[in-house]
């Protein structure tokens, strides 16, 4: 089976990212893998919340969201129906546990960094573009502070899945929609799992199937990895 | 390492369950873990959502909440607070994906089923005794009314974790919050993968560590899928 | 005229509880009263909300809730429609009124007792069940902690009703649905009104009638002070 | 004892009542009761919910409100803070009840009548006063359109209470807060009840405090009755 | 072309103010300009938000509503729909920006200032209508308490608009609803502008019109501002 | 008085506008005005909101968002808190009020366009650059329809400013923060005017100063103006 976009099964989409596509944030980054685009943004604030002062740690916080029109079809805004969907919520809490799980808190000492991902343009992927792209607008706006310790590894994802009985890399939305089994993974830098979510769409699958599309995943996020090396350490402007 | 209550790294807790704890659904168990009880309640109601009617097929949904006294410090309601909290979100999203995985909507027909698992007391692996429940609820309530056929296959789930650097099966409360990884994993009852979410809550893993979990975890739902087929089988009353 | 399970208008339904039903909270009890099933919880929590602190006296919170499938046409969660119907928090508030009308808030101290009721199975009766069961639960969890003396007397609450031109005891749905008056009674142990809240739910209603209702209320929450006895006093596990 | 306004025990409050206060809705009388102020209107909409068209049957629905500034202490405005309180719920659902109670929907036909009642001065007993009112204004509203034979009966309402141990009709606000025991009584024209609404505030109470209570509680709606018949049968403007 | 009330292009509607409308807020006016009736109510508290507090200054804030039969057609009451409309918003806050500007905060001290405009029957200009309202009834609340210096001038506000192709002064609901061009205009008792908020409701106009617009508001507030002089100073009860 | 970035009184910041920046959306623009940069997307869909259904016209919506990182102090973002601050609302009805008056209903049919403005980066200025990037992304939207007659003429907006005595063009942030009178101004093509919005922040001002600032603003806009043409007509990839 050929992929509509000529693409082999175990190569990702091309990757474009603009690194501090903005200049207040103290860290952003304008991540283009394929058609999806998002803007990762990260903030370090003085301060963290109320119950966990005094203790010398830090804190992040993750927050996801589409834009309307970033879909084919125009999706309501979340800030006007007056709540998030459980889709965006799901997403939002696993970037943030992606990201805290590399995360030395003792060396972020008392601060909080808000990594803000919305996505300007959806098609597929969105949530493991959006973990790849904190990574680096965090660490460009760690960098600043003198605070580039504080991730102790790099950290990345991707998605796999099984569209028409093949195991494909770095699905598309029209790939997504088909897929009889999808799977995000999250990894760090050296090759370690940080997350593993599979969910079979459409039929159950065996172990050795799981084993095939995370050796797909790993090589991919190499790849990423690359990527993020050169947006975290690019001079801009 | 020895377990608090004595389990070996392999058991699972005991089960007790009652199916038809309720007369008025029409199925529902009492679902047992050790210290973790669940009600599952499965209703079976005509019609579907407005926007799917009229294909001849059927719609499922599932909700999941703690009862406010279920936990060891007391949970805020959140019919109270307006809002149902991310991890609720996820969790109920979980158990939909779970059981809609083995279901044959053509077989359901035009009609949609509801699962309820409200937690009465919680000791850890809530979200997976409410699959392994919500199945047998749902069981219970489809046979009443003809119609068996609509689960294709059985579907059961426990959590596995690694504590203290050893793999340990059907984790309670004080295992859980100590784990260095967590692992939710669905299964068939004839052995397939349906959903596993892999969290590294303090170290990344490695695909090996993956490899054991998995398999600890496909020996617990054996067991458990053995409880299920006495609880759909089961004459009450 | 007969009722349906042949019921003396004078019979309360059958009365099956089980104190401490969960490990977890302080003091629990499943209070079924026919087909009327509703889990009450009590917890003692140190410390009061901050505008009563430093006064030396406690507070007391009630909420009451339907599971979705307790009804026989299922309810929408609360927690998934945002906010609590006007019926609930009628209820919760008079749970709270009752339970706050017999209590020392002196010898409670800067303490917070929660009451939580959540009916399992409705059938009618629930509001008054709630406020009959939640005594028991809360003096199970007071008891633990030597505060044995906060309640100055017990309460106990039944429903009575004028069905086809006859006064009734303690009505089921089915009854309570074609009443024509509908009256809720709270009283002591010793026989003292606490709260009486009648409906004309058809018909205006006289004075005569008034009474009639209430000398049947007291009987039967005679009765009903007997169980909670048994209850508070019962040695568990 | 003497009250403060040197009322006699079984004394009203000066009634001073405006029928068509507002030219602009179908009904409306601004009802004063001493220092409470309530504006009640009523507007006779064609048509009925879409879940009971069809049956020839009417509708009404009755809200209750009380102005941030009515009270002593301002209150926050619920249209701000985004839910009606408790308080309010159960008041408004009270003057819903005591309205359906004597009227006829089969006469209304298909039609909606939206009882508003606004307290634009709180000075003990608005939700009394605005049942009174809503009696009222639902009446001019309903013989504008020769609809005056919706309502069987007149209804009224007026509080009772116990303070100092005495039995007082009409309670100010400076009553209501130390009252022992609290009692609102809805009556008919004709002397029957419709609501009864005895708490216990600090203390439980008899049987014969409740006959005493109901006595003066049927006098004062018996002066009512007199003031809502002008107020019906006023010519205005 | 000729007003349907026979008013002149440049001539206000009838001013009929009661000043101390009602006894226990500070201070009160029942503002009827036509058939637009609105009740302002001002509350002087001391305090000021904790994020503003220990800096000597003070706070004003402005709320508005609409009752739900103010309008011809019923409007939904914001609490219960739970959310304050975009119009609402709208106006309380160029309510709060017409009084902040000719407010000294200083003068005020740590004080809280809170103004209350409903309305009781609207008919078009009801967002002016508050605004000069609210202008009396701070006044009759700051003079209370020695605060007269508080506000630097008066300040009244107007509508004007263009009808049919000409500048009308004043505008009621129907002609409201059919103008090209909508200005509201807030002046100080001084002559200088606070706010101007034009609208090409139907077709963009030129700085001409704009002029001759503003021309017809002045001489209307300069009218209005007379009428406020008589509010503030009259002495009431 | 000499700006911070060297501007002349009444010079613009620098445009630098990007039409398509998205492929998916039928119109899209990145509009940056200094370091003011926002995303407008516009959406053509068929059919209208059911209640002006079956009339031939269309319908127009207009929402604004500032994503959290925007703003130099991150801003929390309102799908999270779950409303609309009063600002964005404000905003949103000015951006539909401006393109709304310009718009040929009947032209557009039985249409709807969503215009959807985010801003990305907030320096000062930004609904009114909103409102000149909506008209783009609209016009590249309707253009690819066929429906270029659809906006009557173009329509583009500006803020101007006092601070510290001087008329100022397009305020930035730390100008807007000082300035003593704030302008908005929108405009069409052809230099009539379709909304003011001036504030006194600080000092009430004259209508000669109103003047003086119209006139900035006017030559502003007409600047816009011809970049608005650019962006319309750009030919992209």
């Amino acid at each position: 089976m050929s992929r509509a976009d000529g693409r082999r099964p175990d190569e990702l989409r091309p990757l474009d990212i603009q690194p501090d596509f903005l200049e207040q944030p103290h860290g952003s980054v304008l991540w283009a893998q394929g058609k999806t685009v998002v803007l990762c943004t990260a903030t370090v604030d003085d301060g963290v919340p109320r119950w966990i002062a005094g203790r010398g740690t830090g804190w992040m916080t993750a927050e996801y969201s589409l834009l309307p029109a970033s879909t084919g079809e125009r999706t309501a805004r979340e800030a006007r129906t007056g709540r998030q969907q459980g889709r965006t919520i799901e997403i939002q809490r696993l970037i943030g546990r992606a990201l805290r799980a590399v995360c030395d808190f003792q060396a972020l000492g008392e601060r909080t960094l808000w990594l803000d991902c919305d996505v300007l343009q959806a098609d597929g992927g969105t949530r493991c573009a959006a973990i790849s792209g904190a990574y680096v607008a965090a660490r460009r706006a760690l960098d600043r502070f003198g605070l580039s310790k504080v991730f102790r590894e790099s950290v990345g994802a991707v998605s796999v899945g099984v569209v028409g009985g093949e195991p494909l890399l770095d699905l598309d939305y029209s790939e997504d929609s088909t897929a009889d089994v999808d799977l995000n993974v999250v990894m760090t830098g050296d090759g370690r799992l940080v997350e593993v979510q599979a969910t079979a769409e459409r039929d159950p699958f065996s172990r050795d199937r799981l084993g095939e599309l995370l050796d797909l995943a790993a090589a991919g996020i190499e790849t990423i990895g690359g990527e993020q090396v050169r947006g975290v350490e690019a001079v801009v402007g």
